[in-house]
Parts: C-alpha cells; sequence; structure tokens
C-alpha cells in the first residue's frame, strides 16, 4: 500500500490531566481512512513550546501529511500558532486576511478585536488560512502541517474543509468477523490465513462481553472481492468454532 | 512541581484506523494526575516492531514512567512483548512464572496450553511480572517501562495494580469557574492573573453549548489555600462578565 502517510499531534495540558477526553484523534482516523490516507501516530504534548516544536518537527518530517488540534484561541495559553512558526523558521504577526474573516465573527466587526482576539489572527508567514464556519478564527497549513482547533465542532468543520485538498490513495475497507471465542482458540488458523494472504491485513481485536472474552477479526485491504473470500474463510472457521 | 513524570503509549492499528477509541489513555491520565505523576506524552503507533521499539526507547529515557497498552495477546499481531526485548536488548522466551500464573485460567491447567496461548508467557529477561485478576495472561515491567494489555477492563486492573508500587509526588488538584462568556472577552484579566501568580497553572477550555461559546477557566496547583484564593477572584470575574 503506498498511501501517503499522516500524523496527528493534539496539543493541550487537559488532556494530559484526563480532564478532556480527546475525541479529535478518532475522529480524523475515521476521516482520513475513509480517504485513503495511513493515520500512521499520533502524539499528544502539553502547552509547552519546546515540546510542540520538537514534535511537529519530527513529525513533518516523517509523514506526509501532519494535523494539530488545539491552543490556537484567545488566551495565555494558546501558543500553538507561535510554536509552529519558530518550529518553521518563520516570522509570525496579526495577518490581514485573518484579521479580516475574524471580525465578520462580531457585531462591530474590526472595531471589536480587541488585543486577546486579534491573537486568533495571528499566522506565520507564508500559512494558508483553513476555513471556520462555526466561529470564524481561521486554522492554517503551512508545509504539510494542518493547524486546527481543539473544540471538536471546530475541529470538525476544519478537517471537512482540507479533506478535499489532501492527496488521498485508494481507500482501505474492511470486513469483520466475529467470534464467539477467546482469540487463542483462533491464534493459529488465523496466523497461517495471514501468512497465505500478505495483501491483506489481518486484525485480532478481543472484547469482553457479559463477562466473556471474544473476538473480533478484522481484515483491511483496497480489494473488495480479495475482502470477500477471506470473509468468507473467517465465517466459516468461526462456525466450526462456535460448535 | 518536581513530579515524576511519565508517558503512555497505545499500541495498535485499530486506533489509527479510528476503528477503535482509546480510552486507555484518558483512564490512565486521571489514575496518574490523582497520584501525582504527571502524564506529559501520549504517542499512538502502530503494530510495528520498528515503531514500536522506537517509541519505547524515545520515551523511556525522556521520563520516569512508561506505560503502555495493547499487543500482548495470543495473535500473530501481538508483538508488542518481543519489540520491547528489541528495545532492552534483552532475550525473551517462555518463561515458567508466567507460564503457571497463565494455566490458572483454563480448565485443564498447561495441558491447555497451546502454542498460541503460550505467546502470553513470552517475558522479556529480567521483567517482574505484573497481575492480570481479569484473565490472567501477565503484564510486565522491565526497567520504567509497564506493559499491559489494550482490553479496557484488563488494562484498568493492570493499572490499579501498578499505582502502589510508583513514586508519586504531591497530587495536583485542580478548580473549575465557569463563565458564560467566549475566552476572548476575560483573555486580558486571566493573562495579568496568571502573571501573578506563577506558583498556578491557568488553563482557558472553550466549549460550545446550545451554539453560544462559552469557556471553563482550570487553576491547578498543589496548595488547597492559594487554589480557593485564585477560585474566589475568578467567581468574581465570571460574576462581573455576566452583568
Amino acid at each position: 500500500m503506498s498511501n501517503p502517510t499522516a500524523a496527528m499531534l493534539a496539543i493541550g495540558d487537559e488532556i494530559l490531566s484526563g480532564r478532556t477526553k480527546d475525541t479529535n484523534t478518532g475522529f480524523l482516523a475515521e476521516r482520513l481512512t475513509e480517504n485513503g490516507v495511513n493515520l500512521t501516530e499520533v502524539r499528544v504534548v502539553s502547552d509547552d513550546k519546546g515540546a510542540i516544536v520538537e514534535a511537529v518537527n519530527a513529525l513533518r518530517s516523517k509523514y506526509d501529511y501532519v494535523f494539530t488540534s488545539g491552543g490556537i484561541g484567545p488566551t495565555h495559553d494558546d501558543i500553538t500558532a507561535d510554536s509552529i512558526a519558530e518550529a518553521f523558521e518563520v516570522s509570525i504577526d496579526v495577518r490581514e486576511d485573518a484579521r479580516s474573516v475574524l471580525a465578520t465573527n462580531y457585531p462591530n466587526g474590526e472595531e471589536d478585536l480587541t488585543e486577546a482576539r486579534l491573537r486568533m489572527a495571528r499566522i506565520p508567514d507564508g500559512a494558508i488560512l483553513i476555513d471556520n464556519s462555526v466561529s470564524k478564527a481561521p486554522g492554517f497549513k503551512i508545509g504539510n502541517v494542518h493547524v486546527m482547533a481543539g473544540v471538536p465542532s471546530v475541529f470538525k468543520v476544519m478537517v471537512e474543509s482540507i479533506l478535499p485538498t489532501l492527496k488521498g490513495g485508494k481507500p482501505v475497507v474492511s470486513v469483520t468477523v466475529h467470534f464467539n471465542v477467546p482469540e487463542s482458540k483462533l491464534a493459529d488458523e488465523l496466523r497461517e490465513l495471514a501468512d497465505k494472504n500478505p495483501d491483506l491485513s489481518f486484525g485480532s481485536y478481543p472484547y469482553v462481553q457479559d463477562g466473556k472474552f471474544s473476538s473480533n477479526i478484522v481484515v483491511r485491504g483496497q480489494n473488495a472481492d480479495r475482502l470477500a473470500e477471506a470473509k468468507g474463510i473467517l465465517e466459516k472457521m468461526a462456525q466450526d468454532l462456535a460448535r
């Protein structure tokens, strides 16, 4: 599979303290998979410039696309835009295009742009704005890095607005077969099946239902016929094991 | 704050594809915060030995504690134990103590330990077992790295069993004050307050309720009296802004 690769970088102390449960990563993962982009790594770091710069630079050199969430609001702990500018070694200031967009969010337009609000119009040099149809304050794209808001409703509309701009690969589709036995009862047969079908990826995911260990086997690939074949074999396995 | 630091490494293609939503990180984050350990970084990588080895080695040298989830079951895609052995450059094989514990999970004991099940008794040299009261198959600790299951009910009991073995710091506690205005209306005053109180950490978390932007201000610190002072000031601010 030569689909493009991607990394997600979630930024925020509130995720690391457990106070906020990150749902943006799961949403992005689903949408990228549907669009033929392979999310390959996720990192969460705190609101710390050094940590953000290090993570952004590590990820942008390693993957085709990087997506960040969080830290682009108006308060003192919103340091993502400045950190991204530092990572790219470019300058950053309030930019006219961002200021104009932002002003449309307030009753008196530009007059309402206080110093705090203007922080949301600080955009690194060379970046392209990302639309925010919820609350106007834009995200931005610089190089292969897409910088987006942490508020889930805003993150979502930003992701939807950039998806058409990505060069996606062939979507990876999957089939799932349920086994009402623990993994250990199907592991040997599954390994054989995986060895015989190197063009497909076989994942085994145990879960507990009513106190009983069961398994979901997920097969992923890019060819629907090959997936259907594998599904047939797995369903027969599941029936035999259920006897 | 000189509390110990920690990193979480979640391992699994199913998280990166969006199929499974990771809840282990949020649980660990809460429990570490309650125990005075600062979760400082999270990574998610795929079921790929190279990626696991690289992440484990990066994190274990940087933080006091590392916690991993996933990839220690009986199937071909469970490669975490072998990857950890490679990261630590130690050998790995079925170990008697792990085999004995595992056998207690099956009606005929050792006789029921098929080749696939025995994979769950593969433990790197020098590691200490971590209890699994749900399904017996143990986790393990090697150096500062705690290797645990991905199934949430098992991950939880493993975390609970190791928490008493960690050297925790002074728990960080927090107070939250709700503001029914967007962040930009309180940002300037909040920055001043943060500057005046460097022993406390002030976080601002916007959220959307009934289509209206509101804010939660969270203050974190280790001294209850100082938190109460800050809370009083913020509550007055919230009242004034609500007028």
